[in-house]
Parts: structure tokens; sequence; C-alpha cells
């Protein structure tokens, strides 16, 4: 779960993925997180059956609080994504807005999986092992111990990659091509659920003024941020 | 502990701040991270000795492995932080090429925290609720497993509030100045530690041209950063 989590993540930050067009690009981050959703559905349901088979009690420990939060929080990020992001119907400034509370949100459901897999772990360690106890440090724990470092150091690395400007996936061709004065934004949000080189035929068009360029570029920047 | 880390995160976002001067501000920000860190020795401590007071092995518990990485990697952020960014001595280069690492690694290290006290509750109600058990959800349970829950709450609040390019600290006045061609970085690095107000005597250039004024703008913003 957290490797399909951190590839979905990290998918817009690897150099040879640039290549590909936005939209497959878009496809592949939903599909991940489909699949991180379907996973993360799949363990609950197993976790409910073995505590019931076992009878121990649901939803009593702050793992189980917390791991059930963020799966509802990842839901919605999912509908939320596939609402705004994926289908063709939201506004360009609508996505402006909505990309920076969809990265951090997705950045911090990432974090929280990851805490509560932690507490997850410390739970089964102190559950499991009695005889030699967890405490007296016998070699499971010790192991499963630096997996649980390992996880930490994996997650900081991924929010590393995440969080680097300049590891962003750079704008496409035909998202750079400059527009005149009047320019709707419309083209850009056109191009965002759609294929690439849809206004490639603007791009002889020559800038009218300084003021058009910055504008065009802030324009660009909203929708390649927005359709990313 | 989390409390003093997260007003030191975010003393440079609160705008009655704003009005400080820079150093101030630094000051703050080293001050209660050394708060921090005494806390943090302080409790740490506590815990060795509860433990050899009660027989209790040291050190074994996944919580213990990644809270000693927590409290390893924030000294070495706090003595960094110290030496390039407080001592007067750094370049400015290097305190613009060290500034994003220091950022991360300060956020990366509070969510760590936050994520070792979230195993440390978790530990804590299964060894200490046994009577009921943790498992029976006594009233005890569900108060601390509200506060685990507040507490995630809480560092998601704090990291939106870091994060947030819109509520970072604005340039000061004087670094608002524009200077000529090939105006040395000099300056930023000089008031970087020292006092406000000390290129006012450059208020009065006139830029000569634009390659120049975004020259200088770049330069500001990496001394804004690096300095911050």
């Amino acid at each position: 779960l957290v490797s399909v989590l951190s590839s979905a993540i990290i998918v817009y930050r690897l150099p040879w993925t640039w290549k590909c067009s936005k939209l497959l690009m878009k496809f592949i981050h939903a599909g991940l997180n489909t699949i991180a959703m379907i996973l993360a559905i799949v363990s609950m349901v197993a976790v409910f059956e073995y505590h019931n088979a076992r009878n121990i009690p649901n939803m009593y420990s702050l793992h189980s609080w917390i791991g059930l939060t963020a799966v509802i929080f990842y839901s919605l990020q999912l509908f939320l994504g596939f609402a705004v992001f994926l289908l063709p119907f939201a506004p360009v400034p609508l996505r402006a807005a909505l990309m920076p509370i969809h990265v951090y949100s997705g950045l911090t459901i990432f974090a929280t999986v990851i805490a509560t897999a932690l507490m997850g772990i410390t739970e089964k360690l102190i559950f499991s092992l009695k005889n030699p106890a967890y405490s007296a440090s016998p070699p499971e724990a010790t192991f499963v111990n630096c997996l649980g470092l390992l996880l930490v150091i994996f997650g900081a690395l991924i929010l590393w990659m995440a969080s680097r400007p300049h590891w962003k996936r750079p704008p496409e061709e035909n998202a750079k091509v400059l527009r005149p004065i009047g320019g709707t934004p419309e083209g850009t949000e056109a191009e965002s659920t759609m294929t690439d080189g849809s206004n490639a035929d603007k791009s002889d068009l020559r800038i009218n003024s300084e003021a058009a360029r910055k504008q065009n570029l802030k324009i660009d920047e909203a929708g390649q941020r927005s359709t990313m």
C-alpha cells in the first residue's frame, strides 16, 4: 500500500515520465491511487474479519482511529481529484485553486498512513512477541524495528522528492506557447484533460507586449499546476 | 515539546511578527528550538531513569529507535542552523543552498516527532490499561485516542501554515532596494545577521536595465530565504 501510494506521488517527478503526455501521467497517477485505495479496503476488511474471528473488539485503538480517518480523507481526496482534475468539466481557476490543497492533503495523508503503519507495527510487536517478550529484544523485534526505521527513511525520501521545485515536471512544449493579449484561458482548460498539441496552431503568433507575456506565463503556470 | 516545536516552526508565519526585525525573529526561532531541545533531553533522561528504576530494558521499542533518531537529527539541525544561519560567517550562497534542506528537515523532524508521540501513546495505553484492558475501550482509552487524533490534526495544521507561500514573511523594506548592475551580494550577506537599514543608502540608486532588475530580485529572494 505504502509503495503504491509512493509511486502515485512521485510519478510526476521521474525524469523518464516527463516525455509522456500529461494526460497519460494523470491516468497513471489516478490508476495507482485507485489500486492503493482497493488495497486499503481489502486490508481493512481483512482486519475486521480477523478481529471478528478471534473475538477481538474492532476500532478500539488509536492506530485504528487514525487509520480510518486517513482512509476516509483518502477516499475524499480520490473522489475530488477524479471530479476536478481528471474529468474535463472543472474550469481552470477552480483547478488552480484546488491544486495546492490536493498536493498538501495528498502528502499529509501519505505521512499519516506511515504514522499509522508505525503504530500498527508497535501494536503487533507488543501483542505477538510473548516468549521472549518484545522488551527482551529478540531477533524478530530488532528486525521489525529496522523495517520501521526504513519505512520512516523511505517516507522522508518520497516527501523530499515530492517537495523539490526543480524536480517538478517541466511545462509541456505546447504549454509554453505564447498567446496574444486577450488569449482566453479556455485553451489551457481544454488541453487539460484532452490531447497534446491542441493549440499548436497558435505557436506562430507573436507577443504584443511585455505585460501580455507576463499575464500569459501566469495563466500557463496556473494551468500547468492545475492540470498536472 | 510538540507545542514549542510548533511555535518555533510557525513563528515566521504569524502576521504580527512580520513587523519585528528579521534578526529578532531568528533569535526567537533559535530560542524556541533550544527550549524544545532541552525539553527533549530532560524527557529522555526521565524515561531512562524510569526504565532503570523499574528494571525495564532501554531502547528496545520502535518508538525509542525512531524517537532517538529524531533527537539526533534534531540536534544536528540545531547545530547546523546555529552555525550557518545565526552566526554571521556563512556566505549567502551557502545559506541559500542550505535553506531548503533546513526547512525540509525541520518539517520532517516535526512530523517524525508526532509519529513517535503516537507510537508512545499506543505503547502506554497497551501497557497501562489492564483492568479493563485497552481493547475494552474504557473512558481513558477513548479520551487518550481523542488526544492522539487531535495531535495529528494539530500537526497537519502546522504543516499547512508552514508550507503556504503566501503566509511567508514578506521581504523587508531594505531587502526590496534595487541595486545597480554589479551590485555584489555582500550587502545581503552583511544584513543577514546584522541590523536593518544597512543598505538604506543605496535606496536612491536607479536600475540600469531590466536584466539587472531581474538579477537583483533573484539575489534578494535568495538572500531573503537564506537569511529568513
